[in-house]
């Protein structure tokens, strides 16, 4: 098999996988699964979760396109006409309880070929992070060690340098802090020297399958906290900051929006409930502005 | 007095009138005031409401920038290197109850000026905007009888000029809808055979003037309607569309972000409370229904 036909099977096995977890996670609500095309080529899988006693608003796509590259990805890309592939999973989970924190992920796979249908380029691309509203240093070592271990099977400069594209995309240059406490992300992982395109399926396919073990345990610790209002009015204008990431910065999103993605499986990336007030600031010396000083200065975890 | 000095005064003047009746009409929270700097010359009087008996969260703000154009706005107005002057109002209410619209408005003027600080462009903009969450014919009828009126003083053209700017700008390309029913949108006024730039000033202060009983009177008549928590979740809902068309598509919005403008003066805009929710539509034959089709077709009024 082709690494296209073994990544997009990868990508199915890996969503039913995950959805199956996060549903026995949960205990409640199930995903809601909606299939659909584009008029262009290809289409996909979204599968959302809503009110359930844990995740408050999540969605856990694929979807695999195809056919000639639209004007804005040819500028995107800096090629000419050409037809390409795509294909990938993007996660985010919105958890109710504002002590488990949201976490993104996205792992994907792209060919672009020449008028006579040969590859003419081939990458991966990825990575996971996370969103906490209240930072336990302890959740957010976890999450690193487990994002480290996956990279260090497969090169020891990895992790270190997926760390910061992490930390480098994931800013909200607005505000002047990051969106969340990072993770991995990487992108263009072509054939060179070291790695050929199997390396890079091992490797993505490696961290892919890290995914539950980074998050799960987070959610299983923290889904029963304690918490009132004062904790969701927080965890809620956090989500705004989500919100402007999202729309502001995030290429994806903008991408999908500018292409004529499907909206509705975009923007799933939305948290349910947010708010936005005017100049707020946490106080001196609390909690809440611990994490927001955090952001400012992205930390080492492990 | 100059224009630019005349414009300066009637926007404080009117800024001064605006939280004034607004105040009154709210009847328990008063504008918060923050006056502000900006490092490269210039700055604002921001003045914002919230928790009010009928204004959930609102903004109006002034400012007044001056100094070398940055690098991002050249290329926005294809010219090199040059001083500036812009200052204008703008205004956004968000109101508790559904059944009152939200109102943005904004009328501004702009100066360039060669080394020896020669005036070598100069042209007012603004608008001003209604986005209701149930729609009623009667106050959209209003509310552009009085936009209307206000143009007709000065151009016949004016009022189906700018109206159909109005629709055109407030678009919501992503979602193909209009952001709400719409008002007034000019930009770019300058002298020409018909009309000098003491002519713009008199046809932009008009409007200015016409924005309290443009508005008001649909407070008035709305914000003591009985509402349920099912109007609430709607009006939360198209409140997370506002937030789109400002983050994704809004060129003042996306101009501060990225001029290093003062982020809450510019975010004041965005709705106090907002939801999120998958693939959301409302019922067949319902209010909602009816304004979702109206929004995807702009209408006339008058």
């Amino acid at each position: 098999m082709t690494v296209k036909d073994r990544f997009y099977s990868y990508i199915q096995e890996l969503q039913d996988a995950i959805t199956e977890k996060l549903e026995q996670v949960d205990g409640k609500a199930s995903f809601k699964q909606d299939i659909w095309q584009r008029a262009e080529g290809g289409g996909g899988r979204t599968r959302i979760i809503e009110n359930g006693n844990v995740f408050e608003k999540g969605g856990v796509n694929i979807s695999a396109v195809h056919g000639e590259l639209p004007k804005s990805m040819q500028q995107y890309f800096e090629v000419d006409e050409a037809d390409f592939f795509a294909c990938g999973l993007s996660l985010v989970l919105h958890p109710k309880n504002p002590f488990v924190p949201t976490v993104h992920a996205n792992w994907r796979y792209f060919e672009m070929y020449d008028k006579q249908g040969n590859i003419v380029d081939q990458w991966f691309g990825g990575g996971q992070d996370l969103t906490p509203y209240y930072l336990f240093d302890e959740d957010a070592k976890h999450f690193h060690t487990v994002c480290k271990n996956a990279c260090d099977k497969h090169h020891s400069s990895f992790y270190a340098t997926y760390k910061k594209r992490c930390d480098d995309y994931f800013w909200n240059s607005h505000r002047n802090e990051a969106r969340g406490i990072g993770g991995l992300f990487f992108d263009y992982c072509k054939a060179d020297d070291n790695m050929d395109m199997e390396a890079w399926y091992a490797f993505v396919t490696e961290v892919g399958n890290s995914f539950l073990k980074s998050y799960v345990p987070l959610v299983e610790k923290r889904k029963d906290a304690e918490f009132g209002p004062e904790h969701r009015d927080w965890q809620e204008i956090r989500r705004g900051r989500y919100v402007e990431f999202n729309l502001v910065h995030d290429k994806g999103t903008l991408f999908g929006l500018r292409t004529n993605g499907r909206i509705e499986s975009i923007l799933m990336s939305l948290p349910p409930h947010v708010q936005w007030r005017y100049d707020h600031s946490p106080k001196p010396g609390s909690q809440e502005q611990r994490l927001v000083s955090v952001l400012k200065e992205p930390q080492e975890w492990v």
